[in-house]
């Protein structure tokens, strides 16, 4: 017998399709010509509401993926060729963005073991040994993931300590906020709270998971770093020509808060998901729900039955943990289908 | 008195906005959850049309702007480490992608001077002086632009000597598709006649300045060379998670050959222009005109009046060179309104 | 009162001038004019002598440095671009090379923490879950330093069973052999044995700790790589003009085995040092003595003493580890004066 | 018949050995064991002579070869990562380095063609009409060589309107001075007087075609540039473990203007050479003969025939024009004996 896959994905809050407040913002940029580029009225306008959110210092680079947030945003905080990143083993710039940092900007990134995606100032420090050492690359970036990778949060007297830390330094700090709305949703604050004020000096601003077809941002919050911004964005092949197209869609999830309301409904989603299979037998969270994710331990047994039905990942194979994700699209009604498929396997697997 | 800019801009293709069925089939494939990164129906179907459209062995990669597609082909394309590209002087990728070759692939540009933006078989074989000399750059591929970058046109058998050339002398052909589907409306044959039937090995797809959102294609007509191609597309920042939205846009081009049309329309009312301006006093067309670009040689007073009214680039200072641009949606009374404007811009200086 | 410096350093093999023989070669190859970049006699005697050694297979490129023959090795060994290389987290390449395989080679570098210095074939093996997967960097050469920086040694079988693993993997085998001659020395074997026969592809030979004044090769084992080699060379700047000068040191340590006295010596001195402090309270040898390095462990009061006294290294201040160094020139003497200095200074300290 | 090869070579200053001083200074080294990478006396010496020569604010960086200066020079000046260095199309960062500039530094090399290897002020600003393009790279080096490529020298005049012309523009000034010896010696003026108060900010200094046997320094005249230099050095693979063995070639050259007379010598023979073959039917002299380069167009068979019997360079095949190149160690015999076969050979040819 041939199971049906179910036609809500956990996979991936990218499998989502656009919000229909975004499809319609592109649709009424098409209106005729407009200069290319990012001189267009649409870009402008995204410029005033990345100051109403972000700080009146904040510029902002509409670009076309996130590693190409990620790479702009890390090679406008590099400026001398020996330098290094700081950041947690499990940072997507490390693990998903084949070899990118390396390649495209020839950047070593020193990796420091978490238990849960999260650096601290101590990690940092640790890492300093080999300042003024020729033969050492020299740190001057720490880069933090807001969610992280494992759908933790950073409260935000964590981040403005690891700020405080790396400005203290001499070092720069990058935020890879592919989730920041989920993160800003989670803690109950503002974007600029969680960023400007806690001192972070470039953010990775996702759109893309929060429900744009495709774009992100990168908010420049130290005015010195923007002037380069221009130029990388096009080495880096983030320039669309037709970046009104672009801007529009984070400029329709700027309005009114989209994003949070996106993002508070795809957390919630996740908090029923895991109230859901609390306690269920062999099953374990194991990080700690702060975001739109839920990572479990479970039987091989039963993430095979359930990835017969479910499009979920593997987050590692030999500790039988899983990842699920929601989205801004997905209904209490997929979460409860999914929760009592989970129990039902687990029962007849225990049984 | 302040002048009104007219609408219409002669400034760039890009300055045109999305063609409705691009909208739509955005729209369309808004359709629930789908797979991220390629992984779904609309980039699947999508393959079957570029073997339609390209021949069997073809296989795309959909990527984000024109200048990834460049590198991304480029990348694939090269091998050892210590190899160089031959291209046109004017090339695209040798003068306004910001240096990305060189910064993204480490590789020399060996550079022609063309007296019309086209190589020839000769000016190849003349940068392979240097073949066999440790201290040289080898050149490995060869990348030509077509429609080139001053609007001029390779005919099929110009691609084909370049191709014979390249190949013999072991190099592969590259070829910068940005208005490819103007080339293919301008000599009237197939994109495969121009492209794999003509020996070229990747090729730029263009779609923005066709009709396109956000998004264009690399073609890969050399099987052996494909298996790079998606590893090398997410290192080069140019894969999108949610890919189908991407894809949907250049399937919709690609529909009852709609690129054709589009480019077509354009085409004709470059000619349109042309003709329009033929034989006025104290303006020259500088090459011809086989595309949806005009060259024309003015005076600097009627380049500036004009400029006043009207957007367009000054593409050479120093010799009053403008280039005006027509794309899909230029309609014969914009290039009427712009003939009669430059007809009378001329005539009042010349009295 | 200022403490006299003892004049016989242990902080490195590199503190020690060169042997008489080499500098006698390079005063020989002063005669009259040689073609340059390599194109000379003494390049062609010491490829007759390379093979001799490696293999008829082998061929050999001089290079300047010690990191200059890890890159230019490594460049021969990747092709495509996003690949990366399995090593030691203590590797050289990836702790005092700053950051040169980010930079130079656009690489990553996959590190594994290991007990003492030395990679297994499972670590290689646990490396490889991400083949296929195109967010990952895909593994394609492992990278092994003989002696290891902690101064142990890989057997031969360790070593073919490393070779085997990578090559079963479809990836190559590197070595940095800075120190390749202490490790022959010590296994009492040939250099062929610990790299042709044993399954290395490439070796960065060391010859300035071996008694050179400056100049190292890379030996290619697999002839398939050679091609790339001269032009890999002069672009990554490891090609002396007066090539001669170089290839004639190499020369010299290599005739009537120069190279393995020199090891033997200065690996017996090494022994000879362990042996003297072995026991003594307060101090413990941290990793087996292998070569002609010693590592221990002592209380940080005495390493200040003796470091007012004698040039060497603190290893790893958190634990109180010292690296010494033997070298082709440190005499019996100058070991016993140093062991008689840290015994008397570890036992003033408990009293 | 079998030609005999004449023993003295005409291809290059590399083809002749080394110095007796520079041997000697490099014995003298050998004097027990000092510290390694440039913390040793030798090298604390040459601080002090390169300051005496280049004056008060210089440092130098001693590193291993000519394409290893430049692109460490480059390496200091270049910051931002769209930038551009500006240099002519002879330059040998463009045409002789194997592509390291693009590779290694990944900057594109803005070449300008010119008549003499000598760049104008004029050559600069014309290639400064991008700036604030976005779309283009945004020179910030010039780069001229001293002597040039073609055997020219640029006067202390023409040196100090290029620095201001690249200051004016806030641009640094490199200059390639693998023959700045042979440039200070034909102007009979100091090595400071044609750098350092001329403008220039830092200076590739050779030394190998001076009569080293492998080493070259970089001469930093900018102190706000020095700091990162050695950082720079590992990176690029330019520092040798044993630096004093390099420091004291170079000192050696440095000493009583050791560098000058070498340099008076070879330009002598150069002269004397060019005067012996001026005005030999057929034969002309293409550049001014400025240091100890002589170039001359001669009938192909004329150069077959010499090529039989002596080592120079055909320099450019389709114009017939060769390169002579003499040395410091190049005898007013040699000269003469290829003077009268260069004119018995143009005799018979005529005749």
């Amino acid at each position: 017998m041939i199971e049906q896959l179910h036609s809500k994905s956990f996979a991936s809050d990218n499998h989502a399709g656009a919000h229909p407040a975004v499809l319609a913002a592109v649709a009424a940029a098409n209106a005729g010509d407009a200069p290319a580029y990012g001189d267009d009225d649409w870009t402008a306008s995204l410029a005033g509401q990345v100051r109403s959110e972000f700080g009146e210092q904040a510029t902002s680079l509409v670009v076309l993926n996130g590693t190409g947030a990620n790479m702009l945003s890390l090679s406008m905080m590099l400026g001398r060729r020996y330098e290094a990143i700081v950041c947690p083993e499990t940072a997507h710039i490390a693990t998903h963005e084949t070899g990118a940092s390396e390649r495209v900007l020839g950047v070593k990134l020193v990796t420091v073991p978490t238990r849960d995606g999260k650096l601290t100032p101590g990690d940092i420090t640790a890492r300093l040994g080999g300042r003024g050492n020729i033969s050492e690359v020299q740190p001057s970036v720490v880069s933090i993931s807001q969610v992280t990778e494992l759908g933790t949060c950073y409260t935000i007297d964590e981040v403005a300590e690891i700020a405080a830390t790396a400005h203290d330094n001499g070092m720069l700090l990058h935020m890879d906020g592919a989730r920041l709305a989920n993160a800003a949703a989670h803690l109950g604050c503002s974007l600029r709270a969680l960023t400007t004020d806690a001192g972070v000096d470039v953010v990775s601003f996702g759109a893309s998971k929060n429900g744009a077809l495709v774009g992100e941002a990168v908010i420049v919050l130290r005015p010195d770093l923007a002037e380069a911004g221009p130029y990388l964005r096009r080495q880096t092949l983030q320039l669309a020509s037709k970046m009104r197209f672009v801007s529009a869609q984070v400029s329709a999830l700027l309005t009114e808060e989209l994003w949070r309301r996106n993002a508070e409904h795809a957390n919630a989603m996740a908090r029923r998901l895991a109230d859901g299979v609390a306690g269920l037998p062999g099953l374990d969270i194991t990080w700690p729900v702060e975001s739109n994710a839920v990572f479990a331990a479970l039987p091989a047994e039963a993430i095979a039955e359930l990835q017969a039905r479910y499009l979920f990942h593997l987050w590692d194979a030999s500790l039988g943990i899983v990842r699920w994700m929601t989205a801004f699209d997905t209904s209490a009604e997929d979460v409860d289908t999914f929760v009592a498929d989970i129990r039902q396997t687990l029962k007849s697997l225990s049984s």
